[in-house]
């Protein structure tokens, strides 16, 4: 019923039928998250979820140092990222969530940083589970806990994203069991260029599948978060929960941030009804991820970074949407001749 | 030189290295474009020519009757069509040129509307040419002053749309003489769905093709744009070449719009080193046009529209890649260790 007076509303705009593509399946999309034929996005915010990998220390999988994670929150508290150039271009509110940070950064008193910090980093899996279940359940309560405060202060329409050296390891861990692909599939160069770095992250990550029996998890997502997760992508399954619970538009960025979605959806497949996939990143696996999910990313562009940075750049086109199917014209209200068939 | 220091300067941003993929290409090319490795996106604007076709009034290519142009031009004028939703939320300068349309439009005096009407639209190239020699020089020439008077005014980024019932037929009969691929591979349904009307149109534009010889016009592309062109389409071209001389970043939009860039490409082939190109379009002859220039679209979504309306969604894309490379801070400036390599 509301499905047919969206599309009835979208085909009568001054526009052959269909002409808008994918904007009119995300103004139809949109409709039915929140329930009207008057959608609105309001407040879009991206929450940058931090969190280091006890793996990085050992430097099998990472290019860059351990220490970049929180050389990186700082640079997002100082407006230097990728991230908060975007965000800040297209009015976005942007806030920084140190979820497990591996360094003291309580000093660091701003107000779009929140200090839910959970622990120094996760543990390294070659040597036993990366979290404890208490730590994953923790992380996902908490991850709850912030999106409800944004949802009740009028955001309805959130992107994840993330920081954490290491972290593209265990969203490929991840996806390895959920999608049950071969993990040569699902491990990419990650931030690396290097094909010798490469083969050492696949080697090393071989290892640790074995090691965990990852492959046998896919029926208990909160034991693969625990055996290879990390705080910020544990924070990242609840924020998703919460933000399906609240209605609100999910747009979900690259390979890390859909590793997190795919626990998620396992918890409550549902929540897929309210994402809108922002791109299609450069890291291999997330080609295959999204085909996993019968997912159709709204950008193309080759990004690989993270942060967010997607979801932020897809926001714009989201808001096209909204914006044609409340403001334009009917063919009747401008007076416009329909095609003759 | 100047190559080197943007690629210096995109590389030392806090991502690693080509992690924001196209953006950076698009940094690149605007830094080229503006000579300069702090470029800048002033008053992008999106100029919209209208002008009817003589072949619509037969109705053997369009399902829309003639009068929808001007109809669609009113639409533009009070703010209800695509393109003004999409300017407006994306704060771009939006001007509609009456180029050619087959009606008075005289009385409507805006300050976004331009008269430069050159005639009650083209004449049915059944029947003969569709414009003179003259009317294609005078139509080049005002769409030159035009753009010139938009960059005097510190526009530095411009795209154009069109709206002309017929004019996908025009469109496809210049991409079959400049590109030399069949007919069929250049026309598509425009803004038609059934299939019974592709058959006609494509029945009647092989008879065109034929009647003019519109395969041997190549390298005559002034006599093309006679043969079967719109004014729209030959002012089209004149912005084009003015953009580029006034070293605009040229935004281009769909079917329409990139055939009129093959003619000016003709004309001026230094100018595609100007152009950005906004989206592939859902028109089929689209892909193939831009294969022939080995572009590369910024967007996907499945649009077949116009009015520039691709050119408008792909702007903040654009924003985004000038603003990274300017706000983004350098791992030096942020303290923020390196890749080991």
């Amino acid at each position: 019923m509301l499905n047919d007076q969206l599309q009835n509303k979208i085909n009568g705009k001054t526009k052959p039928i269909g002409a808008l593509g994918t904007l009119e399946e995300i103004a139809l999309q949109v409709g039915l998250i929140q329930s009207t034929t008057s959608p609105a996005i309001k407040k879009p915010t991206i929450l940058v979820f931090a969190g280091d990998h006890g793996i990085a220390a050992t430097g099998l999988v990472n290019p860059y140092p351990q220490a970049v994670t929180a050389q990186m929150v700082l640079n997002f508290l100082q407006g230097g990222a990728a991230i908060n150039v975007f965000t800040q271009l297209h009015n976005q509110v942007l806030i920084v969530v140190d979820a497990g940070v591996n360094a003291e950064l309580g000093h660091l008193q701003q107000e779009n940083f929140i200090h839910a910090k959970q622990g120094m980093g996760s543990r390294n899996y070659l040597d036993g589970e990366a979290l404890t279940q208490n730590e994953v359940e923790k992380s996902i309560a908490v991850g709850k806990q912030l999106v409800l405060k944004i949802a009740t202060e009028g955001c309805n329409c959130i992107g994840f994203g993330e920081m954490g050296i290491g972290n593209s390891s265990a969203a490929a861990l991840i996806m390895h069991c959920i999608t049950n692909l071969p993990l040569s599939d699902c491990v990419g160069v990650g931030t690396g260029t290097n094909q010798e770095q490469y083969k050492t992250k696949l080697a090393t990550l071989e290892k640790v599948a074995a090691l965990h029996q990852v492959i046998h998890m896919a029926n208990d997502p909160l034991k693969l978060l625990a055996a290879v997760g990390g705080f910020e992508i544990a924070m990242m399954v609840g924020a998703y929960l919460s933000a399906a619970e609240n209605k609100m538009v999910i747009v979900v960025d690259g390979f890390i941030a859909t590793a997190a979605l795919l626990i998620a959806a396992k918890i409550s497949p549902e929540i897929l009804s309210n994402c809108l996939f922002a791109h299609n990143s450069q890291e291999q696996g997330h080609t295959k991820m999204l085909e996993y999910l019968k997912a159709k990313p709204l950008l193309q562009l080759g990004l690989r970074l993270g942060e967010g940075t997607g979801a932020s750049l897809a926001i714009p086109i989201i808001q096209s949407a909204v914006a044609f199917i409340n403001q334009m014209a009917s063919f009747e209200q401008a007076g416009v001749s329909t095609a003759t068939e």
